[in-house]
């Protein structure tokens, strides 16, 4: 028996018929004889009608009074599922975010996670109930209602799972696992049986769009080993447990799962960054400062920096990518800084996109970069920046070759199947 | 400067536009110097897509799950209107059942408030900022959701106004007071100022939809001062202080406020009640007892009843009249109990209309049913069955009959305006 929490997002909660088939799938976990707690998202497309209510209701909305109104989505998937898991016979209950309750922070619209009282939720559970908790929701210290931004509902759950110390979260979603690569862009893609917390972080932030960020993060630090896999299973189909999808680990746990591993995990394409070039500022102490120092202070995360080599006259280019929703404000604010950073012109380019190999193995391994600058040279793919991490290696390329690189890397690293 | 809860039905709250032109009266009335509450439904049509998704999940649902459902509706209109109120300036929070909180009892579906915890509110409203709450709903003492069954926003505006000691609880609808009858049958019906709580009751208990009965009840009990007014009125209006709609009040003030008032209210006709004969029953001691016992066990309301008297053989007619959607269930019991009855056939007819005359000023005066049975008679018009009250006279009649009985003894009892 097992302890296990599993969580569904807006499309599988989407209509009555879609949360029977949950009711459905958790039922057999319980059937199983596990202990079972739910997390669920709002019916996809509910969150958007309520946040497009509150735009209209004021633009600059508080967000206090905007998670109350948000907050109401998943409250409602929460109770319809206690409901349809009722109708099979299950004991069920629903536990909203100020019931349990799940502590965060008073940061309205993207509250943190501070805590969650596990006492009687745990009890419920012990006595065969199962639990059904609204996901992206929790209640200040002074007793209003928080949503912690959207796609919180994975990093509740992962919370809940610590929570409990459950032995598995299981994230149900519209794939069933992480691949090496989009199987959209590579057909011979592999499904992972295993990644570790940091390359699912790197393949995530780098636009493999299976888990938020955030809940990776969390699970990495509370050491909660999540699985992700489909929530389009067969209804017949054996319980999760026969059926795996990819499991999230740590380090160490993965060198006993699998010895054999290759060298690269998988490779993830972005292309949502934004290229800007500042061309001859003054080769001298602070003037990089000047420039990334106002776009840190107005929260706009720039992710690589090329500074080229000084030329004759003492001046210098800078590249950085940004996103491309922060592409508009970066240029603004550089604008009205042209003289204080003293730069002759300014040049954007969102034609771009990020390629970035991962992988743990790459930590003992040299030639991993040099195998991929070989590869894409080979195919006439130009690279604009470059940057690395331990377990990651990312370039810029142009966004037309997105898909040929996607390609070319997959086989240079032998990660395809058959 | 007064203490004011007002209080908008779902129509009012039906989307962006009518929620905005509901906070422009608000702030109107705390432009005036007024402390303000107020109390809100779900947005039209809301709180039917929530119910149907509950009877969908199990016909058979957990009611305490349904209202976790349903509550939501209101919870997304109070954080809605708090927004559009900031919007125009106003200061303005949302405080949901369970942050009062509203007390109940935990009879899901169909709670009764036990006491709404007022001191934050109160401090919250002297400071200058408006409470908006959600109608509907409500909290028990193990720290659940409870829904107050269809309607119910009335009753929370009224118990909100009496937690508060308001000096006037103002309640929007879609008509613009309380009339002699209803205006769409007699072009001549008059808007009145005021009715007292027991006319209100008969008045709506017999078809008079402009409150709920049971925020009716909770009034007179608490001593709330009630006033029934327009959501439609223009923009532009003054405050809704200079525009009253009816005001309903105790007896004592009424007294004070209107002495030459007429002997009769107002005239109700009501379509919802089905009229069911037995013939031919034993006339002895328990027979009546054996029909009407299983219908109360039943939860069904039998309003009018008349027993014949005694034919030759010591057997007698019943009837009774029950409301129409009760009628099934009615006629099942009783065939079921065919026997132990012993009556010789059942006999039923929904095409029948009750039509009550209502007023505080019969209780001292005679004469008020011979008028109406002889204007009544004048017109051809049959009389099935009668009830009298204190302060009421019923009759039930043809249902053809309904508008032309209704329009006959307006003008009977001299109602009728200009």
């Amino acid at each position: 028996m097992a302890r296990i929490v599993m969580k569904f997002g807006g499309t599988s909660m989407a209509g009555t018929e879609r949360i029977r088939r949950v009711a459905r799938i958790v039922q057999r976990q319980q059937a199983a004889g596990h202990e079972v707690a739910v997390v669920v998202s709002a019916m996809a497309g509910e969150t958007d009608r309520l946040v497009n209510f509150c735009r209209e209701a004021n633009p600059l909305y508080d967000p206090a009074e905007y998670d109350v109104v948000v907050a109401s989505g998943e409250q409602v998937t929460s109770g319809l599922l206690a409901m349809h898991l009722q109708a099979l016979g299950c004991k069920a209950r629903s536990w909203l975010g100020w019931q349990l309750p799940i502590h965060t922070d008073d940061a309205h619209s993207k509250a943190r996670i501070e805590g969650i009282d596990s006492e009687a939720l745990l009890a419920s559970m012990g006595a065969g109930e199962i639990a059904v908790i609204p996901g992206f929701q929790g209640l200040t210290a002074d007793n209003r209602v928080t949503t912690l931004g959207r796609g919180g509902s994975d990093t509740s759950a992962v919370a809940v799972a610590a929570a409990v110390k459950a032995d598995r979260c299981d994230i149900y979603t519209d794939v069933d696992g992480v691949y090496t690569t989009d199987p959209r862009i590579v057909a011979k893609a592999r499904k992972l049986k295993n990644v570790t917390y940091e390359e699912m972080l790197e393949l995530a932030s780098v636009g493999s769009k299976v888990l938020q960020t955030r809940s990776v993060s969390l699970a990495m630090k509370e050491g909660v080993r999540v699985q992700v896999l489909s929530s389009f299973i067969d209804d017949d189909a054996p319980a999760a447990d026969t059926i795996p999808g990819t499991m999230i680990v740590s380090d160490e746990e993965l060198e006993g799962l699998d010895m054999e591993r290759q060298l690269i995990t998988g490779i993830a394409a972005d292309k949502n960054e934004a290229k800007v070039t500042l061309t001859r500022i003054a080769d001298r102490p602070g003037a990089v400062a000047a420039i990334f120092g106002p776009l840190a202070a107005a929260n706009i995360n720039v992710d690589m920096i090329i500074q080229n080599i000084a030329k004759d006259k003492g001046e210098t280019d800078v590249t950085f990518t940004v996103p491309i929703s922060d592409l508009a404000r970066t240029q603004a604010l550089l604008e009205e800084r042209k003289d204080t950073i003293g730069y002759y012109r300014m040049l954007a380019n969102s034609k771009v996109a990020k390629i970035s190999v991962v992988g743990v193995g790459m930590r003992s391994h040299a030639g991993v970069a040099s195998t991929m600058f070989r590869a894409l040279a080979d195919r006439g793919i130009n690279i604009q920046a470059i940057t690395t991490s331990e377990i990651k290696v990312s370039v810029l390329i142009d966004e037309d070759e997105t898909e040929l690189a996607v390609r070319v890397l997959h086989t240079a690293y032998g990660l395809d199947g058959e």
